[in-house]
């Protein structure tokens, strides 16, 4: 952040026609886009560009999820159709959509919007080996990186994660739990929403996992190819990608929040760039936020992923930007009425 | 509420390319939006019309608060220049908004964009005696009615609350008191942010002005007149009317929380209409939603009033229509693919 353009905008925040600290989280949202921006005050955080990176996962053969595999290749099609979720709130925010197959199992037809960066028909199975090798990681982050540059040199100010994978909240337990130390139980949910059964099968998973990879913090391409998922090391590049760009990159759920933790290790100082949009049914995003220090902008019981949190946050951000460009401080209203 | 359009908005949100429940509290929302509309999908919340009703305090004498009261009038002329927090909020999201002097202290030029609907200047203080009669009290309700009906007649399908008025934490902190049973204490904050010699003093007053006019719920008219503010008043009656017209309205803050008391003790149906756009920091404001049970859709530390916080959490809702509308469902996508 610059430490200039933070200060410009803190003194510009107590300076406008309000209390001090009266517009609470985005006095802080604010002051950070002009930080990341190195001006103030920042330019709106528009145009947005979201990618949704797509994987699959051979711990999906654990019995992890009630969904069928073949339900990620499906929703891709929905997503290139635009009549997903995250096309509807995307078309809300004017944000564009970049849909990634970075590791979906299936052969899926050239079409336009769809990238084709599969680096493998999904993961391996994480709990009898590792998910993917370290190069396999590096590349998929690499696509990461790729994705976020492209959306920053078409002239995207704002960054959003979007995510779609069946079963790819197991591999986010498992690296949320290698990260911030919780145990599997605390770190593993009911994703999209299991019954108890497959609920314990996962923590059990997850804890095999663990066991078997040791998986050491201080190595973070170490912990993401054994127990990660493609379109999370995708997701660990575009938020080290949009960092670097200075550009802020909004979090959507508990993938984001696993990828985060990578990144984070990675690179500590890029986590200024993170801005957690929405605090996920997940139990898992909970402790990855909290890790992280993060404040989630939204709280509203959102389990969807695909980035729909993302996009439902930005406004707020877009907010925050605006309350620094356009309310008139004390001193130029009083200018206007003596002038 | 239609009873089937609910059903069939129900039907719906389950049938859609998505977990169920995975859009978590917009899924709610959306329902309770087809169920005012009375049709499945609701229309989208757009346009929306703020009205910012701005009244002043005899209360302001006791030193509740560190703002001279010609900040009312001073704002009034920031909101109509456009300069304001409210303002930029309302270009972000194209609300239209309506500027209602119902009772400030001063002699306000006329301008567009002002309705002068003064009932009286300022309110007596209600710590030595009601705030208002019962019959000003009524006028300042038919002035929210009025308010809402033109912007309903406009063509706004979402309407929402803001005020501005130096001093209006204490009588809803009074009104919150009143109708949740909540000790003054415990229903007064810090408004735009005192100190804690000011907050005892007001709390102090909170409790006084109960102690006079030992409000009784059951006669909401006589708690709003004796404890109440003109801006409070016009709230009422802007809620009462949106609900008439089966039109959502997004309350605000504390002022709005504490109206909502009062229209809801006057007519519990109306409820259903209302939608609490955040969690103001001030203290009240939780007491008095979790009295009617409406979960805040934001919960950003607000604690500016204007109507700030209602514009905010706008976005969230227009995607809780646009969901119902524009997601496809399996049984379409299935169509498509065979057809």
């Amino acid at each position: 952040l610059s430490a200039t353009a933070v200060a410009r905008a803190r003194e510009r925040q107590d300076a406008l026609a309000k209390p001090r600290g009266a517009l609470g989280v985005l006095e802080d949202l604010g002051v950070r886009l002009a930080g990341l921006a190195g001006t103030c005050p920042p330019p709106l955080p528009e145009p947005a560009g979201l990618a949704v990176f797509a994987g699959d996962h051979g711990v999906h053969g654990q019995q992890v999820s009630p969904w069928p595999q073949e339900i990620t290749a499906a929703m891709i099609a929905v997503f290139l159709s635009g009549g997903a979720t995250v096309n509807a709130f995307a078309r809300q925010v004017g944000a564009r959509i970049r849909v990634v197959d970075v590791g979906v199992a299936a052969d899926l037809p050239p079409a336009p919007g769809l990238l084709a960066r599969k680096v493998r028909r999904g993961t391996r199975d994480l709990s009898t080996g590792p998910a993917m090798t370290r190069e396999e990681a590096i590349r998929a982050v690499e696509v990461g990186i790729e994705v976020a540059d492209g959306l920053v040199a078409e002239g995207c100010r704002c960054l959003l994660t979007g995510d779609m994978g069946i079963a790819n909240t197991t591999p986010a337990a498992a690296l949320i739990a290698a990260f911030t130390g919780a145990s599997a139980e605390q770190a593993t949910g009911r994703g999209t929403g299991i019954d108890d059964g497959t609920w314990t099968r996962k923590v059990e998973v997850v804890r095999r996992a663990l066991e078997l990879h040791r998986p050491d913090p201080a190595d973070p391409l170490g912990v993401l190819a054994a127990v990660g998922g493609l379109e999370h090391a995708a997701t660990v590049g575009f938020l080290l990608a949009a960092a670097a760009h200075r550009v802020p990159v909004v979090l959507d759920g508990v993938i984001a929040g696993s990828a985060a933790l990578v990144a984070a290790a990675l690179a500590p100082d890029a986590t200024s760039a993170f801005v957690a949009g929405h605090l996920s049914a997940e139990p898992g995003a909970r402790l990855a936020l909290s890790h992280l220090d993060l404040r989630p902008v939204l709280d509203l019981d959102l389990r969807l992923g695909e980035g729909t949190g993302a996009l439902l946050a930005l406004p707020i951000l877009t907010a925050a930007a605006r309350a620094l460009r356009e309310v008139a401080t004390l001193e130029e209203l009083r200018g206007a009425s003596t002038g």
